[in-house]
């Protein structure tokens, strides 16, 4: 963002529909109860996570059908994996013909292309919260989970108001909306959070596979494979969808862990040594020259 | 540990030498302050850390050679690189006879190779802490780096005398050592430790090259990155001494990258799916059947 947004531009629709009850809706739903100037329907396909969540306190009606959740909503949010936000997207549509659509799945080419063809180009702007974990379930949402977090924002121009009520509604749970061109963001999204997740799943694989116990890791150990614990049921669908730059990236990443077998099998200190002052500078934020 | 500790198992020498002053001798020396019943030396081959060290109160004298810092100690902890360690543990062990002489290297077999040649044997006690961090230097120690954290042990049997003293002192700050023989230790430790680091140097290196910026970076990716920004100088060390395990398990964690590769390019959503049931299994902690 290039201004500071005021207070004006932290604004909340007067009723919110939250579809999915996971850690992502679930931490929605937590951050907006205590505004309490928002009527939330929250709505899961599991009756525990919606028994929860009223149970809780953080939703105010949460029906057994979504179609109930979403009428009348002026902002409805799918916060389910990829594969359910294009399923539900056109009928959600259908169903609340009045509200602002959102979504907060990690890859948003697909959503778009979804929300074009179904005609709901003017009132659907994506969303990514760069913020998660590697739990599931209401039991692991926390109220906190979109602080200060980055919002990546996708919308076509038609959808320029909606695209301010959305921006306004992240801002108010004191989020950083941020606009973003669909194929871009998930050619990025590929390398700086699908990447990451694949390696810490590898890692996680080699040393289960070499019988290492996790009890056995030190802080960075366990650091390095906490993601290796991400629910795949989230994951198979983005990893369906994954731009090119991801199965790229994954074997970039195993041509440099090979080059440091080697380093390390002939005691080539000094490369070693380079590779690993390299990736501190870049760690500590010497600024990135972009391709 | 099978037996839990009492308060008499929690036993200080008088007079401890702590010999680097960097994260791992800087949180010694802060850990050993407050107990007020230790006197402390410390030595840096830095003027800098010296004066750091004097002006945090968390060493008595800082002299500028380390033969005066470890004269009359009772226990002198080298936190040094491992080839410092190697160099300085037979000299040490002349300036400091009567001392009980510990290192907190995550290296254990080429230290004791050092010991027994230097006729150390009977009262050099390895440590490794379980702990660390990827900043350096003695402004970045915390008095809390220890607590809790396991603590590696390695001795020869005619150390016993001296391995229950290092043992005691562990346990005074809240660490908990857990004796290891030196070969099993490392192998461990390449996999444990070892292998979770070059990952993350790999996948910063492979951001890097792609023009990823760590600021574009979720949660996931910057805890996936952290350890990249470790200290190269004391990991050169490691690298160099390295047992076949690391080797080999960077070139199984690249097998699997490019197994992974695959499966996204084909979308071969069963087969990611399968592995990432598998590594979350074994994130939770089920338990592992050892080779």
């Amino acid at each position: 963002m290039s201004s500071d947004p005021g207070k004006a531009d932290r604004v909340l629709p007067a009723r919110v529909a939250v579809v999915g009850l996971g850690v992502m809706g679930g931490s929605l739903a937590r951050a907006l109860a205590p505004l309490g100037i928002v009527e939330i329907r929250g709505w899961s396909p599991r009756e525990t996570e919606r028994a929860a969540a009223l149970e809780a306190g953080v939703v105010h009606e949460a029906p057994e059908y979504w179609e109930e959740a979403v009428e009348d909503a002026l902002l409805v949010v799918l916060a389910t994996p990829l594969s359910a936000v294009c399923e539900l997207l056109p009928r959600v549509g259908r169903a609340a013909p009045g509200a602002v659509l959102t979504d907060v799945a990690s890859l948003k080419a697909p959503v778009q292309a979804v929300a074009r063809r179904a005609g709901l180009a003017d009132r659907w702007v994506g969303s990514h919260p760069m913020t998660g974990s590697e739990g599931r379930g209401f039991a692991r949402s926390t109220p906190d989970l979109y602080r200060g977090a980055r919002i990546w924002m996708v919308a076509d121009e038609e959808a320029s108001e909606a695209q301010a009520r959305v921006a306004g509604f992240w801002r108010a749970l004191d989020a950083e909306p941020v606009p973003a061109g669909a194929e871009e963001h998930d050619r990025l999204m590929a390398l700086a959070s699908h990447l990451p997740q694949l390696v810490s799943n590898a890692l996680a694989r080699t040393l289960e596979e070499a019988g290492v116990s996790p009890r056995e890791l030190g802080p960075g150990g366990l650091d390095m494979t906490r993601l290796a614990a991400s629910s795949p049921g989230m994951w198979a669908d983005l990893l369906e969808k994954a731009p090119r730059e991801l199965p790229e990236g994954l074997e970039h990443a195993a041509e440099i862990l090979e080059e440091l077998a080697r380093m390390v099998r002939h005691r080539d200190v000094p490369g070693l040594t380079e590779v690993m002052e390299g990736t501190r500078r870049w760690t500590l934020g010497a600024p990135a020259v972009r391709p």
